[in-house]
């Protein structure tokens, strides 16, 4: 750590800041220039806040020089992190790319979703998604059947062979989501609620993490720190759009630099969700394609036996038809880069 | 709701598009443009979801004209809400602005909370502020003391009569919190944390909602509207720095705007947080003294009785005498306000 | 257009607000609604300023309904521009990707130059970028060796047969930076320096156009619309990032969607820049190639012959045989697209 | 400057990066911790790129200690710069508020802009503001009356007794304008057009430099350094909002925490413009008066006598009447500041 200290500090102020940091643990180098004054402080950063240490008089700004999650860093595991989902399927490292694919919601029409589960299984994908408990915006909006909507998806497991991810809210329905779902779903808007992190860090199952909209590459990982560090090894990271200058024509801003970004500073696997990320038919393709071009472990896409009458999210939900065109694309992207790999 | 058919719609998708409107109760005019068809619909657009529509084949946009909020809108409630907050102390209207001041934390340090709490109350402060459980973007920082904390801040409720004000993190502490709160506060990363937001709308306390520091007004208002929805009427808004361009100078960009827009679309009243909002002691008297004037119903200012000490933000926490100062300045703006009514 | 009027908007108001579009030349349609009147207005949009149909008393919005570029957009030009840049080398439409490559800045080492112009000829790249006019945060940097520099370039497309790209940052620039180059850039920041954008509207060249680190794709085209209206339609866009929520791991958002966005909204080519939209080396050929298969018309890459002594942006510019090695991975996805089309 | 090695760095980079450093003119201490060695090399940061450095192997990350604007500075300059703008009128320091105000564009109808002036007088402002050059997203708008728009300008001056400001937008009107203008102002969209800053560094009138709307505050104190490097310190800094969250509610997020900000870094004078920071009537008062509050040195307001009839920005512009009605509340506000004073 990188202690400045303001021109004006006094020698006593100096004194202080640097018998604060040895108190702390750390070995301290005084680097006095012809302005200021410089502490580096050797150690383990991870223990202290340096928001104590700027509080110190005369501290103008305290630089970290190492990452500050542990269990999510490269430094702490050096091969990619491969996680076992179930009946065959893994996430990560060399694996081929894992495709989840479903409707934003489950909704009443359970037929309708079995038949989106067929169609899954039969264009090559491998897990459905679909919300049973649905984070709204508005108090107006569909909010999701519960646990009817987690049966539902049972349903559709036993009758394809499909694994199946779905989103839990709230710490107090991790055990019944876990008990459904063969992937518990953390969602964007979730990704800082630390109480359900630390609950689903003490589930049996992995856990996809989707990134928050305005969430920065380390807060991030520090979410995912916190899932790992109450007990989860296996969480599965997803970029799916972001805050950015225009709303206009994209629902967010997909943020494909993140993919081989976290690729550097951590071993956990990524996929991209193109339908969030865009909020656009016509773009869930291509950002599909360059995603996996990119780097990612795997997609997420929605697909809904009939977007006109959906519940939620229509707009950005392929039809079957189209999600078949998709896949077809997209399994072109897998054999190029297999064909690359030899 | 103006629904704009693309240049390309078919007849038979603008007849589709009009029938669905119909069907969902709207009443419709159809605007035959020379380029485009623009399909009127009349109607509390409250009741559907734009995505639905927007997913019809040949709809190029949907466009709402009303505000998506009811219960929290100035429209349902044309004068402010005034809310009773105990021991006399009310907010919102022509009410005295409202100081809640205390600590980031609930420390250990039993004593020197309370010797805080004494000189809030001394320097004209109505409610203490305390965090007994933190939400840390990591986890190897401070997590609060949980009930351990209530009982300290209760403790400092009976020996000074200050209120108190604490976060809950999670719908399974709502009750707990609520049982020794006299408001409730929802943190600024649980803005949209809907079931959280749901289980203090069944509370019996007033509730602080905290802006998300990526929100939108509408964004804002709506998580408002869930809680009043789920039956508590008594929400006070709280500004407290957004996302911006910079966050070398600042914390967060303190959108102080937001106070008279809000006042304007919301009946409910709305207090800013100078400590969070900048990150930064030497901005915190300014910019409390400028929410003032820009129309807030009161303050939350950070306060500890040893920021050097503090276990989080000692950086932005004000010393009992930096704060002794500020109110002395904030006195004169409420006494100037006052003066100027007359 | 759309003109929503307040719902407590008086009849008066209303009137007032139908007369005057109409005196604009559109044919209108008064629809009333329960709760308020919206007028549609028949006819292009781009003649009016919306701001002034905003300020009549009584009106809460004005919705446009079409795009307000015209030149620019796909509605006024069917088919992708194919542009000739010279020597034979076209851009956009089914042309094959065109790679520019080469220095930040032009500098003093012209053999360097050379040195770089011969690698990038001979991996197959068709145009040599380099800057001889220097736009700079700070006063203190490195400002460019202006028509030196350009004779620099003139020199190195004499040896190599590429051609030329370079930037102008001044009205007063355009004539001679035009005489040298064959395509003649608008920096990011200048993206509305109208008086600039009128100014290489009226040469010769070709114009490559960056978009501007905030700007929106609406601004981004207006801007393209600027150029295209003083009388030169030989505009390429440039994607190279944009502001995002992160600037600890890349320097930009590079925001990829935008490609796709921009074929289905506009005619005019559109290539993509890796090396500013990430300021990271390790992440140029990722997203070079996951550019390409968004649909990018051509990539503009950083090659420095040694980036260590280079004057500017040395930390994302890759040495020669790092370019060559990113070139043989850009070649493959050529001819994966090449054979996908067939 | 500290300069921070990889974890993997190798002797051979550290010994590299040091000699580099010393060479540069540095003095440097070598931190060699058990992760990873620090390089503190001390000196005038502003005479390197820190790019140059980061492009070195082995080199994690370069962190400035020292603000990298000098003329701007607090540190160069340690009282408030006052500056004399002509008639008596001063800005900075102790002087009370400047108030600029008129029309967005100067327009044909000059018995308006008159009559506009005239009651800027009356209503105790010091400054006539209107645009002959303007700066439009669209070819489509209205682009200024140039030179006439000029004279306009100076008539009214003859005729009130106000100065004027007005902007320019190309190097090569910068001393057509400055003939005419007291103060020259750069708009925001020009804040980084460099060659523009050069040359009204060279003039000898004051600058009004506009905040860019994505830009950091370093970034608006480097564009104040181009132009006081190129000769000019007389530069009036105004901040007029910059990007955020929203744009539903607020044209812009008015950051007037970069008041204080800026005072406390640097010691040129800083005002703000609520008309462009909000886009709104009805905020331009609470707007204005929490600007002053916080500190700023002077306003720009938009009024227009027929704001309905306006050619730009009219949902923004006062009538004659609402200016009055405002400068009256904030007279109170600069009496309140007097008072406070004492």
């Amino acid at each position: 750590m990188i202690i400045v200290m303001e021109p004006t500090a006094t020698e006593e102020q100096i004194q202080k800041a640097n018998a604060k940091m040895q108190a702390l643990g750390f070995k301290t180098i005084l680097n006095r220039g012809e302005v200021m004054t410089v502490i580096a402080a050797i150690g383990d950063k991870r223990l202290v806040q340096t928001q104590a240490i700027e509080a110190i008089d005369g501290v103008r700004e305290v630089k970290l020089i190492q990452e500050p999650f542990k269990f999510a860093s490269r430094e702490s595991h050096k091969d990619d992190s491969v996680i076992e989902l179930g009946r065959g399927v893994k996430i990560g490292g060399g694996e081929p790319p894992v495709i989840m694919a479903g409707p934003c919601s489950v909704e009443d029409d359970k037929e309708g979703l079995l038949k989106v589960a067929v169609a899954i299984k039969s264009a090559g994908g491998q897990i459905l998604r679909g919300g049973a408990f649905k984070p709204r915006t508005s108090p107006y909006d569909f909010q999701g059947l519960e646990e009817t909507g987690l049966k539902y998806l049972a349903e559709a497991r036993e009758k394809t062979g499909l694994l199946i991810v779905t989103e839990v809210m709230d710490s107090q329905d991790v055990e019944l989501v876990a008990d459904y779902a063969d992937i518990v779903q953390i969602g964007a808007r979730n990704m800082q609620n630390f109480k359900l992190l630390k609950a689903v860090g003490k589930a049996k199952k992995p856990v996809l993490l989707k990134r928050g909209p305005a969430a920065t590459i380390k807060e991030f990982l520090l979410a995912a720190e916190h899932i790992m560090y109450a007990g989860n090894p296996n969480v599965i990271l997803c970029e799916r759009g972001i805050l950015g200058v225009d709303s206009a024509y994209t629902r967010n801003t997909f943020d494909i630099a993140s993919i081989p970004v976290i690729k550097k500073y951590s071993h956990l696997p990524i996929i991209a969700d193109p339908s969030h990320a865009t909020g656009r038919r016509y773009l869930i393709s291509p950002m599909a394609q360059a995603a996996l071009i990119a780097g990612a472990d795997g997609l997420m896409i929605e697909v809904h036996h009939d977007p006109d009458k959906a519940y939620s999210d229509g707009a950005q939900s392929l039809t079957i038809e189209q999600f078949e065109a998709v896949m077809k694309e997209i399994d072109e992207i897998i054999k190029f880069k297999n064909a690359r790999k030899k």
